[in-house]
């Protein structure tokens, strides 16, 4: 179907709006009215702008407490609905979004309504202007959308029908399947926007919390279903307020946008469905890049890893103990910033089939840059620019494995098994701070490209602010990764990255690291105080625990025990070891764990 | 009365927190029982920690979940007291919050409330250690403060009383009156807390919006009397959650909350009162700090200012128009910003009265450089750094004239009486970004040290983001700020400041400005054309309107006219004229006004 994007939904001047809009591939416009009146563009100017973008005006939006008034108000709100139509002609636009009023002199009274609509509605015909009525979910008399409809058809004119919006049908709780008993014809335009459960006011919700379909709670898939059943033919137009996208980048936004109605289309089985998703089945490699590389080699070397191979052409090497694997880069990395964690490998079982879901969801491809004879392994950038590797490991004859890129180094070195193993089997999950503007972007590009599961999202307590936090994985936990957006923009986004090893003994790991000088992170013995009060522990778990840093959870599934490595660079380690089917990720610890960080840190005294 | 603070109220680690309690001048704490568990200190540690800063331990918080349980349940809750009566016990805190139970455990029956808490008192009591019963406004059947005391009444036991909490009574809505009918020696503890109205869910409304009592909505001051008025004799005590301070300075916001306690206890008749406030009449001067004065001198003669003095040892001019005056210094000033809005001089019948009242709140005192000779100039520093110079011009013989420090200086320079007035009288208000972290912290210092009334807070939408923006002024309008805040930490905190002159004929003003080159900022035609659709003006005087960039606004009073130069460092100015009374500042035009100045800013291009 036609896609559409609002203009109030990007950031920007008007002019910058339209660019980004028709850079991400959407065919029309909604001209918020505002953005119209604070530009320096004429409606001429912006009408040429915008065919010269190959961009349609779908619609001129809001005019507002047109309806239900009585007689004098009413020939005020004639003449001044006039001046917008001559402003839309000169746009070359020709249907208005009208929304039902909140203003105290509306009575109601429907009849009344139908009457100065129908009125209102002859003389937009009188210009070739349409007429889309929408109720606001706060409207003072129309909130619903069964009854705007009832009301257009009471009105019974050619150039009235209604604007369906997601936000206000689903955020007042109303059934959409009404919507299929409205004639396909007289639903003028459909708006869509997605938003979190939150319980608050309406109004307040709708401007500062609406997001893109797929990034909040509601099934604006299902409405829109319903509306195509219905026989809509029109767009499907993004319109979401939010005070991120404000001020996020205009194209970054856009292209979010589009890739949430592609996502949507597949969902709601209408359109072109782009190739099917691969889902990943685990992790192939974590890799760290950094100019130096003493630092993690020594706590890889402590932790039980060995230096398996080094890539033919470029100077990587490949840790490994179990089946976790570790890259350790040292071309490129920013010398400030120490080791940073910069590509994942996923496994991928039809890699070619994964490139083109994520370059038919506007994942923006990594240029390759491969030597000869090197495996051919393709990378697509996540939003805070992380570089994920489609491969496959120990692949079947005739299959590329991208291990045979690092032949063995020969053994005995300082890197060999000196330490011996310490029971770490694979890479449990990895945790990526986002930038402020991209959490929910995130999350929709591992759902949309990847397949992956969003959890809830919770609220993680720092020493200096809030952090929030949500995991995506595979329905079945093979691969996980967990999403951490700091409180405000430009606060600590350069907050570490870590990778979980898991184990199947956390003791004799934690064990071991500590005899090597690993240097787990201490944890205060309070928090053994109140896991004895919380949890009825045998004392001598407890005491091991306290003795070693393990951290404690239990769900309804299972028990879940962590522990810390020191910080290197903006990367740290963590062991877990999840027994009976543990989901989570020891959230309910995170803030004694962000707390002696902060001690460890030293930034600020602790004592 | 004795002043205590919650540690969850302050950022960063317990020990951190105490520190900057201690330093604000509080008289106790209490410990938030995640920041005691999350911190390296042991529980003698904190104990011994507190005692060396002068801070008593007057609650250990929250003891969650307690009764109304099956007989089980409740033998599990006893055990789990008894571990944190030990911890208590360590500390040195004989009172221990209780909050009502959330748990699908509890039991909707008061009478076994009683019993349990009774039960739980019995033991406490053993321990030397008090429980402070306290209803949770989301509580799962205890929720309301009389229900609360109904139970403690019941359960009759020494060690058992309430905890009363003004958010939790405020945001219900509950009547404080009651609390005049629970015996004073009942009411163990009173914690209190502010917010803004908002319709949200209570939970998250408390855990994300609290602030500092005169900060919100509620009448704190009233609820404070009646608990004093029922005989409480223990600390007030802040417990405020809010997104901001977690992630502010723990020293700064401490000041904020004690300046906080000294106004409730003010307002609210109790404690020792500090001197009156001493609100000021009106504006003296705004200075402008620059490394190069050249541009606003220029644009002060295009506006029909006059050079008329010289500081007779700093090089700072005095520039002026009817009572209008701005001081030019080039003392100082960072050469990156250009002209920055650095002090303003403040009216102040009494300035030693309105310079003890600034220190007895807290505002610190800024360092004088005073020649021999100067007039005694006394400043304190607002929350953003702006100095405010309590002074008085043309002062009764005897008195001292701050202008007298400005000699005049020899008539006919390039900065004399060139262009001519252009009609303006007087500053009508000054426009101050604030920090991201400080808005609340900024509203309650005017309010406190001033005496100045807040407005009820806007949002303005820019390009790039909301703007938050307050007002506070005097009763009588003769002294107007407008507080505006960025929707983010870090993000674009440099926004400009601006100076609004006052004039009787704007239309006069602009002409002569646009004949003198003074680049008043460009408003886009859409503008008018909307201005059209919206007010029946005449045609003759919308052109006008639109010839000379005049922005136009009304409200209930009367008619608000205005328009902008350019930006000159970080400082432009406006010339309003208010007609019948008008009271706001033009916030309408806001977005109109910030597309326009990020059009001319050119930092994206516009077209």
């Amino acid at each position: 179907m036609r896609k559409s994007i609002a203009t109030v939904s990007l950031s920007g001047s008007l002019s910058e709006k339209l660019t980004a809009a028709a850079a991400a591939g959407f065919d029309g416009v909604e001209i918020f009215e505002n953005d119209l009146i604070a530009s320096a563009l004429s409606p001429e100017e912006v009408r040429t702008r915008a065919a010269d973008l190959g961009l349609a005006i779908d619609l001129y939006q809001p005019f507002r407490d047109a309806e239900a008034v009585p007689e004098a108000v009413l020939v005020r709100n004639l003449r001044r609905a006039e001046r917008k139509f001559a402003v839309m002609e000169r746009l070359g636009a020709d249907t208005l979004l009208v929304c039902s009023s909140v203003s105290p002199d509306a009575l109601d009274d429907d009849a009344l309504a139908a009457e100065s609509l129908h009125r209102l509605a002859a003389r937009a015909a009188e210009h070739g202007v349409r007429l889309a009525y929408e109720a606001l979910a706060w409207g003072r008399h129309v909130r619903t959308y069964d009854h705007a409809w009832r009301i257009v058809e009471a009105a019974d004119h050619p150039a009235l029908g209604v604007c369906l919006d997601s936000f206000h049908i689903l955020s007042r709780g109303s059934d959409p399947r009404g919507i299929e008993d409205i004639p396909g014809e007289k639903i003028f335009f459909l708006q869509l926007a997605d938003a979190p459960r939150i319980a608050m006011d309406v109004l307040q919700w709708s401007r500062h919390y609406r997001c893109f379909p797929g990034q909040g709670d509601f099934d604006v898939t299902g409405l829109v279903a319903h509306t195509v059943r219905a026989g809509y033919a029109g767009p499907l137009s993004l319109e979401v307020f939010n005070d991120v996208f404000r001020q996020g980048d205009a194209a970054r936004t856009a292209v979010d946008a589009m890739r949430s109605l592609l996502t949507l289309e597949e969902a709601a089985g209408i359109g072109t469905p782009p190739v099917p998703v691969v889902p990943p089945t685990g992790f192939a490699f974590a890799e760290l890049v950094t100019a130096d590389t003493e630092q993690p080699r020594a706590l890889l070397r402590a932790l039980g890893f060995t230096r398996t191979g080094r890539h033919a052409t470029k100077p990587v090497d490949l840790w490994q103990q179990g089946a976790a694997r570790v890259l350790l880069s040292s071309a490129g990395g920013d010398r400030r910033d120490g080791a940073t964690l910069a590509a994942l490998g996923l496994e991928t079982p039809d890699q070619s089939a994964a490139v083109r879901r994520a370059e038919a969801l506007l994942a923006p491809v990594v240029p390759r840059r491969r030597a000869a004879g090197d495996a051919p392994l393709d990378a697509v950038a996540a939003p805070d620019g992380t570089e994920l590797f489609f491969c496959r490991t120990d692949a079947a004859p005739g299959a590329v494995d991208w291990t045979h890129d690092f032949p063995a180094v020969p053994g005995n070195t300082e890197d060999g098994e000196g330490g011996g193993a310490a029971g770490i089997t694979r890479i449990d999950h990895v945790a990526l701070p986002q930038p402020w503007h991209q959490f929910d972007e995130a999350s929709l590009f591992y759902r949309g490209v990847l397949g992956l599961v969003p959890d809830e999202s919770l609220d993680l307590a720092d020493p200096f602010g809030l952090l929030r936090s949500r995991a995506v994985s595979t329905a079945d936990g093979s691969l996980r990764i967990a999403l951490n957006v700091a409180p405000g923009p430009g606060e600590r986004e350069a907050r570490p990255q870590h990778i979980a090893f898991a184990t199947d003994d956390i003791v004799a790991a934690a064990r071991l690291l500590h005899g090597r000088g690993a240097g787990l992170l201490a944890i205060p013995g309070n928090y053994y105080d109140d896991l004895a009060a919380r949890y009825e522990l045998p004392p001598e778990r407890l005491a091991e625990l306290a003795a070693w840093g393990i951290l404690y959870d239990r769900d309804a599934y299972g028990e879940f025990h962590h522990c810390y490595t020191a910080t290197v660079g903006r990367v740290f380690f963590e062991i877990v070891q999840r027994t009976g089917g543990y989901r989570g990720y020891g959230a309910q610890n995170a803030a004694v764990r962000l707390a002696a960080q902060h001690a460890a840190d030293g930034g600020r005294p602790v004592r």
